[in-house]
């Protein structure tokens, strides 16, 4: 075999969906030096993460923490915690990850509804209310940011809707924590999850988590053990609890970029963090519309943090994005499932939301998409972001 | 709320069960910038990081990654691809990790049979002989470094009596790999995960594994679905395989730090590496019995780099640990389960399988042990261990 390589990452400037930018003190708190899982400094260090990410969460949960895992395991934490087998359980879907719940959620022996919107679209309250009455479900789970699409779910009346038909109400805020408002608390959603990696602007690997006092009550009542000795809170609370029983060995760097991550947030404030996040996407938005792309998403449900457009007729999707990378250093998102090799998928999340990124990558599709043959007015793309950002100054 | 406080993990000398110390590379692979999970520059880097995992497990098995999740992980991933409800499934138990596996497996739908041996003991091919006529199970599981206790058990007439009778041999090596010997294709084991955090001397996050072809087939031929979509790996085996199918998104930078880590065991050698952990051992071996202290494992079958020892009548266990790490900054491990406040666990795991290491816990036990008013002949510790060093040199 040949000699490994020495390791040498490329500089990237990451507008995907995920993972974004890492803002240079969260790569600094990954290499601090590693302490043990049970010092007395790593558990303090807990104490004061579960605060942040109760403020980030908009949430009193006591039940608050990062699974050791990338967002993925923080939906089937979610799901294997609360389903039994046997269980009805409601899944909305209008792209991937809402169809990734459903998968999970059978895998956890649930009896799964699905129901379907277009990709694209949101779910209504009346699109719920008939499911509620015929599926009855214990546990129903809905998308609030669908990363496949761009499509802004929102929640607050759904969660009463199921609050109201007496079921336990899981939402994926993967996508959204920190880009946008996830007000657990105010809009009484039971158990939510997100990633590490996509607003919050650290390293992949960790999913923070909130379980309301309802949820955990719902599995302190379970008949039958959770299938996952790995992601069970019921021992992982005894760990993040007061009692911190050793439960396994945890990721002690990723948490110190969460941490710092976290801190970050706690910094510039959750709502300007919000208001960043919508900013650069009206520039991104008027530049990629002057570029004469459309986005997918419903025009009224649309993502500040991930932006899908469709790509021209006639346009190498793969090709473009192979040359934002290698000739700009710039990595986009291709589409996935039903938008694939249709869409492109444009992140502007944490730290990779700013001006910057939005102008250059403009700038840049200009070149290309000129170089495909696609007709537009050049220049008009960062001249329309340029008049975004001086009207909002 | 109080404002969280900047981070500043205080600098440790890792000698406990794990995490072990880190070696400075790996800290700065850690924080490389982050890139894409389908960046080519990553595809590439996981290809070269599958090649040096099959090195270090010896091993030509093409399934062979990391989990995306702690030691604990990876134990939950060999379980749950191979157990399909109702199948008959043998653990052998003679610590907390073989329990952990029983439970997982139960978990997983499995009909466990458990056979047991008192604590720091192993088992023989005669111990397991009955137990595989009565249970013909189809998954048997087995601790080769069981790390609560300390006792290394010995794997290959086992394994090949176990695959005399038909069944799947599960190997935990989480703190054996890269510390004494992992023979995946010699012994012919059938799934064998580890973690990154002991041997390997890389910050927890990440659990490699690997699958025999025999075990690939097992896993081929389900009838049922693995109950975890996380970490199925007929999914995650397209991500790691040729196809490069997006899966879940990586945690990037912990495998940058795997990579490096890995490449340090490359360079220095992997006999030289389990040498190295030898030397140490019994340098520390000679020092802790010229304190007084008597090793809790079978003489016969003491792991190198888990050294678990009995805590000497009359001296307080917890206070000798919390003065260790508040005067020497040096972190050693309390016994589990059975062994609670009964047993100091004293890890030399990779980067901290060193003479400096060694001399300065064995002066710093000389000092503390002293004041707890144990009889011991001052000195004798530190000369003991410098002797091994001496004659080996």
């Amino acid at each position: 075999m040949s000699l490994p390589p020495p390791l040498v990452p490329p500089p990237r400037i990451l507008m995907g969906p995920g993972p974004s930018e890492i803002q240079p003190r969260v790569l600094a708190a990954l290499s601090c030096p590693t302490v043990g899982h049970l010092d007395p400094y790593y558990l303090e260090l807990m104490n004061h993460m579960q605060q942040l990410l109760r403020r980030t969460f908009r949430t009193e949960n006591q039940l608050t923490f990062a699974v050791s895992g990338t967002g993925s395991a923080g939906m089937e934490c979610a799901v294997v915690n609360l389903v039994e087998p046997g269980d009805s359980v409601l899944v909305c879907v209008c792209g991937v990850f809402g169809q990734r719940m459903a998968d999970v959620a059978a895998r956890a022996g649930g009896k799964v509804t699905q129901i379907e919107k277009p990709w694209g679209q949101v779910f209504t309250p009346d699109d719920l209310a008939p499911a509620l009455r015929r599926a009855s479900p214990k546990v129903v789970g809905l998308i609030l940011a669908e990363t496949s699409t761009g499509a802004w779910q929102p929640l607050e009346e759904i969660a009463r809707l199921v609050r109201d038909a007496g079921a336990l109400l899981v939402v994926d805020a993967v996508t959204a924590l920190g880009g946008i408002p996830v007000e657990v608390d105010a809009w009484g959603l039971d158990v939510v999850y997100a990633g590490s990696q996509k607003c919050l602007s650290c390293p992949p690997g960790l999913a923070p988590i909130t379980f309301s006092p309802r949820a955990v009550d719902h599995v302190q009542q379970r008949r039958t053990p959770v299938q996952s000795w790995y992601l069970d809170v019921r021992l992982l609370s005894q760990y993040w609890g007061s009692d911190r029983v050793y439960h396994h060995t945890a990721p002690i760097n990723m948490t110190y970029a969460l941490y710092e991550a976290l801190r970050l947030i706690d910094e510039e404030g959750l709502e300007a963090c919000f208001a960043r996040h919508a900013l650069h996407h009206r520039a991104l938005r008027a530049g990629l519309e002057a570029l004469g792309l459309t986005y997918l998403s419903d025009p009224r449900h649309t993502l500040p943090m991930l932006n899908a457009v469709a790509v021209p007729p006639g346009v190498d999707e793969a090709a473009v994005r192979r040359e934002l990378l290698s000739r700009f250093g710039i990595e986009i998102g291709g589409g996935l499932g039903a938008y694939k090799g249709r869409a492109w998928r444009i992140g502007l999340m944490g730290h990779g939301a700013r001006s910057n990124n939005v102008l250059l990558l403009l700038a840049a599709l200009d070149q290309l998409l000129a170089h495909e043959g696609h007709s537009f007015e050049r220049g008009a793309a960062v001249a329309a972001a340029n008049r975004v950002y001086e009207l909002s100054n």
